[in-house]
């Protein structure tokens, strides 16, 4: 048991329940651990609640019983999103990002851990009230979203491979065509990874006819699981309406026209946005 | 400007600097933002210093002067990090993991994100002296380590790829052999991803007699770039010395024993726990 002060206790707690996201924290463990009556926690936790909303870091939900406790749902504020997301679409218009075949370099923004961690906690805002049990992705590039999002709803990452490794065991593979360039693929899911029924959250980096993520689904049909939704960072508007073979999902930018001629790049906010 | 109370202005402070680890915040920020004396805030400091330290969360560094701030440099404790690696190790002793080959299944470890980013605070605090540039990993198991200490060090990431993919653009690749099968591989880096004479610190999941790792030095090489350390989370103890390529490295565990028959595996401490 330690005594401290008010002061450093704001400070203990502030950090314990930042670094446990979506976790029921009973109110005795406070309690126990600075040997103060709940009703002291109740008001330091009061404090905390009001700082944390006021900011746009999440709400702290307050469960009352036997079993009751606090629990922190991160939840970044439209305002904070928004300037994530304007700032990400100022990033990708940068004409130097235009690679031949008209593809988009992107892994100088994928390799920024604060950037990723930043939309991670929009993926969690946005889905905090799904029930999920894990969080998908696909290698390679939309791994540190997924585990940034991962880290904040506090769910299991699993990782789907393009080829069956031999440190996976068994697996189940599938093709799937990709629509942007209507190629056959495989991608593989090591059967311990997941169990029967549980409710998926799909994450990864870019997203254009949509051919790898209904790939992903259809995996999933294996695993008698289910999409419980569907998030990527930058989708391409760059496809017709009915090339699209997904159609529910959230994106934070839209790429949505890429012209190799002239350099220019246009991209507006994603559909997360939209009113 | 916002006032308020010093209750809720250590909360918000706190949570300031526990996201934004490795960057000098100066005082002034904090004194314009609430509208206190720089002697307040210095006083607010104080106290989540004391805090940030007994908990073993990191040092709070205070430099003086007209340049000056503060800057919170994340340390796990030796006795917190030993916690880790004692849990680390237990897990990997479960002889379910074992697969065809004498290989071991890590991906549910590999796939919470809570451990990873412990992992990483480790790799911070092991590294937090040296001057890095870039954390850097190759695909795919390595990704979420490197992310969570590069976020640590407040430093981006990059990654090898094992094929040269399109949305990479130009790029460097070598040959290597992966020492345990004595096979040939091929890695690849885009040309965009590092400035030449960076400093690197190599992070991945798992080495063996350390040939994927000596194949990124080499890739390094190419880039003019030097290695400011290797962090690896399981080591095999199971290579000769002679056979190992690499010396200078830090583990958190050592799988010193895999035997498929008696399905029994022996893991002991990394070395980063030696006296």
């Amino acid at each position: 048991m330690k005594k401290l002060k008010r002061s450093s206790r704001l400070v203990e707690m502030t950090q314990f329940l930042l670094s446990r996201p979506h976790t029921l924290v009973p109110l005795t463990h406070f309690a126990d651990r600075y040997g103060a009556a709940k009703s002291s926690i109740s008001e330091d936790l009061a404090i905390i609640k009001e700082v944390f909303e006021d900011e746009g870091t999440g709400e702290l939900l307050t469960l009352a019983g036997a079993a009751g406790g606090v629990k922190l749902i991160p939840r970044l504020s439209k305002q904070h999103a928004l300037a994530f997301a304007n700032d990400l679409c100022a990033q990708l218009e940068q004409p130097d990002r235009i690679l031949p075949g008209g593809y988009l370099y992107l892994s100088d923004l994928l390799g920024q851990p604060a950037m990723m961690n930043e939309a991670g906690k929009i993926f969690a805002t946005a889905f905090a009230n799904r029930q999920i049990d894990v969080v998908m992705t696909v290698e390679t590039k939309g791994i540190p979203l997924a585990y940034a999002t991962g880290a904040q709803l506090n769910l299991p990452v699993v990782l789907v491979r393009r080829d069956h490794q031999v440190t996976e065991g068994s697996a189940v593979s599938i093709n799937y065509v990709s629509g942007s360039q209507k190629s056959l693929h495989t991608m593989s899911l090591s059967r311990r990874a997941m169990r029967e029924k549980s409710r998926v959250l799909i994450v990864d980096d870019f997203m254009k006819a949509g051919g790898t993520i209904q790939g992903m689904v259809d995996l999933l049909a294996e695993f008698d699981a289910e999409v419980a939704g569907v998030g990527v960072l930058v989708e391409s508007g760059e496809v017709e309406n009915e090339e699209r073979l997904l159609h529910d999902y959230i994106s934070l930018a839209n790429l949505t026209a890429v012209d190799s001629r002239s350099k220019q790049i246009t991209v507006k906010l994603g559909n997360y946005f939209d009113e």
